[in-house]
């Protein structure tokens, strides 16, 4: 029997404000490079795509961020998002170790992606905008984009990776529901899709060209502007409200992580999460704090730390960050969030300065380690977040072996109540663990553009 | 813009006792018969299928049962469920009408059903039962118990309704990640199915149907117990913990309703939100209560009120409610979970006694609200949950055009993210408004039992 404990604030104590990170990063993050001219890029460069706020967001080294008050009002339909003590999954496990999740999944769109999509779209119509363009892998930050749009009144266009698209309807359809139009990607509605189409007819479609795809809507049309979810700094800001409440009811709960981990995409949740924790390793915590992202993709633990571009239409500034190559094609899998080439800059730099380790894992296992955990909790997990799953199983495991009761907290960051296709697919056996592909990686690596 | 405002209860006031509705009735339940007999039946008629604990709360007129502790534990999984200010639906509505509703899909099982589940499972833990065999519409109630079952370490065998199984696969992928075995409805398994299917080998099936298998399997095993997720006593108590909560939360709002709405089907999610209501109304309140159904399954509002059986194969007691007559077959429909040709007992005696009104709409004029409700307040509803958003919008144009400021609550009991293909069918204009075969009703009702 599940003897679950919940660690719910009261809603006046939803932080004020995002953290920012780079405030006490003890090295500056290498500036982000002009496409065409190799040059650090200005604000000006930004502005055809992202409004004024947020482009002031991600340059900024202010420590603390304010929460405007119509994002909190927002915020305050689901957060605080519950902090839950898994006292069913450490009996399943028989393990010393204390596990505690902080739960995303109870959003409107069911994960942590409107954390950011809120006040993305929260600032584009303060500043007039009334169209937003943006790209979606398993459509978790499409149906959360398309969600902040209808509430703030901007119509919303997502470019959605085509394997996600044919594999996941009913995100569409979610998307749909809240007003907005979905396209599969690559489309030929844009040159960079246009483009990736004449190369692969077939195209099983990337984060990287759905993203050119929305970039050159954005960039074309005065009336809209271009929203990501993930990777950039602004992205990281807007999701420390996960760690900075876990940090809160952590303290409830009378208890410290020893442990900090999250699944690793575009990094987004997992800075969500950690980076409030990092900023007490920076200070002297001994606090370890773990990446997991799918053995498929692996960007952090087989990739190259390097200056790249974010898209692989090549229209994205380049950002010096732990990447597969732009040109990398990941094997189709059911964590459509996590198929991304490369890894927010920030998350990157912290793994440079050694402030967190980085690990990968097989998608059969990560699936076996989510059903556990349903059975055990009564939840069930969005893939991505089977890889936090996985990652805190085999850190208690290891506690039991070695007799330790350290204190584990990780990222649930979303529910697979829309992913239950993948789960049918394990069960029947029909589930593959795509190969990692080499020479795929060299061929890519080979092309990374030429940068100091 | 959204300007919702959530009303959250600290856990410690999550209600340590759910209300019985019978402790205050001005006129006492007509007696359940025995199926064979026809004569009152008594607790040990129940005993083969139920525990002990759930018998004593079908009988019971006992005001207040407490929640066990245990229980109490697994409810803060997900409770206090939020109460909502629905301030973006009024706006659309442009209403003078204040409109509130109480969230239930933040369970794990996204709806109400676990309010009960999660008991029934525990009281027959408690006993040693260590198999539950059960029925399913649309599948909110059987991942609800697959769930409980699952925290609980009980296995779960399900009957779901033919025509559910094959439009929500998802539903029970949902299932099987709990751990529950699903079986689409009739099965050639039981006595009952293979009737049902020498009848009609192509049958959708039905709930009175799924009901009767269910029941067969308990009572020929002495290991399996049978659970029910609604019209019986014990579960319209269960879910008295949401009108419980709602009242709490209501007057941290510093409001009281002039009319609270739920949709109806077996009557579950209605009684829970409106039983304390009707307490309240039966003192001198003046709250009007409404309950919304399928106008392709409109037991309140059509069915007659007389003794039925409570599943097809008339293997349960019989009950005085309306119905359809256990032998009609309501239409396919994307409400699953409203399909039952009876309603529960207790909520069928608070409409005979002029307690509270019923009325019923199409499945497009629900999908319509439900589509406007998901754009103003980012949640998309449940199919059923639909009907009680229709009646709140009705409610609140009626204010409108009386320039009334009345305050309505409903309940929004589940969400629909396992029901997106039903929001594309009726984007794509392929859902239809069954007609209501009126010769069908009459021929129902002939083949009622002839009681008094």
């Amino acid at each position: 029997m599940s003897e679950t404990v919940k660690y719910l604030l009261s809603e006046d104590r939803i932080p004020k404000a995002w953290y920012n990170l780079a405030a006490d990063l003890p090295v500056p993050l290498p500036p982000p490079l002009h496409p065409g001219t190799g040059q650090p890029i200005g604000p000006d460069d930004l502005a055809p795509i992202f409004p004024k706020a947020v482009i002031e967001q991600e340059v900024s080294t202010e420590r603390w961020i304010d929460i405007p008050e119509p994002v909190r009002e927002v915020y305050r339909l689901w957060r605080p998002a519950p902090l839950i003590r898994a006292r069913g999954l450490e009996k399943a496990l028989d393990t010393p170790a204390k596990i505690y999740f902080k739960y995303e999944g109870v959003s409107p769109a069911g994960s942590h992606k409107p954390n950011s999509a809120v006040p993305q779209a929260f600032f584009n119509k303060q500043e007039g905008i009334t169209r937003l363009a943006t790209e979606t892998g398993a459509g978790q930050w499409g149906s959360s984009l398309a969600f902040a749009g209808s509430l703030f009144g901007i119509e919303v266009e997502i470019y959605m990776v085509k394997v996600s698209y044919q594999q996941k309807p009913y995100r569409r359809a979610l998307m749909e529901t809240y007003g907005a139009t979905c396209i599969a990607s690559p489309s030929n509605l844009t040159q960079a899709g246009r483009d990736a189409l004449a190369k692969d007819p077939n195209s099983n479609g990337s984060l990287g060209i759905a993203i050119s795809e929305a970039v050159e809507v954005a960039a074309s049309r005065a009336d809209t502007n271009y929203a990501l979810g993930s990777v950039l700094n602004h992205v990281c800001l807007h999701q420390t409200i996960i760690g900075e409440e876990a940090m809160l009811q952590m303290e409830m709960a009378g208890d410290q992580p020893d442990i900090v981990i999250a699944c690793t995409g575009g990094g987004s949740n997992f800075a969500g999460l950690a980076f409030p924790y990092i900023r007490e390793k920076i200070k002297g915590s001994k606090v370890r704090v773990i990446g997991v992202e799918p053995a498929s993709c692996p960007t952090l633990t087989r990739g190259r730390y390097a200056y790249d571009y974010g898209d692989t239409g090549k229209l994205t500034p380049m950002v010096k960050m732990h990447t597969l190559g732009s040109t990398f094609m990941p094997p189709g899998s059911h964590s459509g969030g996590l198929r991304y080439h490369g890894m927010a800059p920030m998350v990157s730099h912290v793994k440079e300065l050694g402030l967190m380790e980085a690990r990968s894992y097989h998608q059969n296992e990560c699936f076996a380690a989510a059903v556990r955990f349903a059975r055990a909790e009564g939840i069930v997990p969005a893939p991505e977040s089977s890889h936090a799953i996985k990652g805190a199983i085999e850190e208690a495991l290891r506690c039991k072996l070695e007799g330790r009761s350290e204190t584990i907290l990780f990222n649930l960051s979303g529910h697979g109540h829309f992913d239950m296709q993948a789960y049918t697919d394990h069960f029947g056996g029909k589930l593959i663990d795509p190969a990692f592909n080499q020479s795929a990686l060299d061929t890519a690596l080979s092309e990374l553009p030429n940068i100091g």
